[in-house]
């Protein structure tokens, strides 16, 4: 997927991410991908349920998909995050 | 799926979560769902991926649904939450 059809939710306000999703699909762009990182999972669910239900009725989850990266903060420290990945998709086959 | 089966992860440590998807697993179960709402949703997704990479390498992600719920509060207002779903499932076919 082209880098212009993701969309990175961190900490900003929910409708930030729902407002660059719309714009993406209203470029005739079938597919958008959701991703993030720790506690903006939460965040990015609610960027996919709010496109689909109160913004673009006829886009869907394509599908979801979770997995876990290491980090290391500044000080050489490493951890482990939790990541999600969220296709929304127009319409359908 | 039968109701002791399934975790609703709140906000406790991450790890009373696994441990209790752990201690089901042993008791010869074949899924395991994983259920949360609003910011516990980072969370449930923190207690899957524990659970596969760390605990139990034989579980695989079987499914993740997401959905919206509206809740009320005490004094009578309605807002809207996201929830997800996640089946771990043991081996697989």
């Amino acid at each position: 997927m082209p880098e212009s059809n993701i969309i990175y939710v961190g900490s900003k306000p929910v409708m930030n991410y729902v407002l660059a999703a719309i714009t993406i699909f209203h470029g005739n762009i079938k597919e958008v991908l959701i991703k993030a990182r720790g506690r903006a999972i939460s965040r990015s669910v609610d960027v996919a349920e709010i496109i689909k239900n109160k913004f673009l009725t006829d886009i869907k989850v394509k599908s979801i998909t979770t997995g876990t990266e290491m980090l290391r903060t500044e000080d050489g420290n490493e951890f482990n995050t939790s990541t999600i990945e969220i296709i929304l998709e127009r319409g359908g086959d």
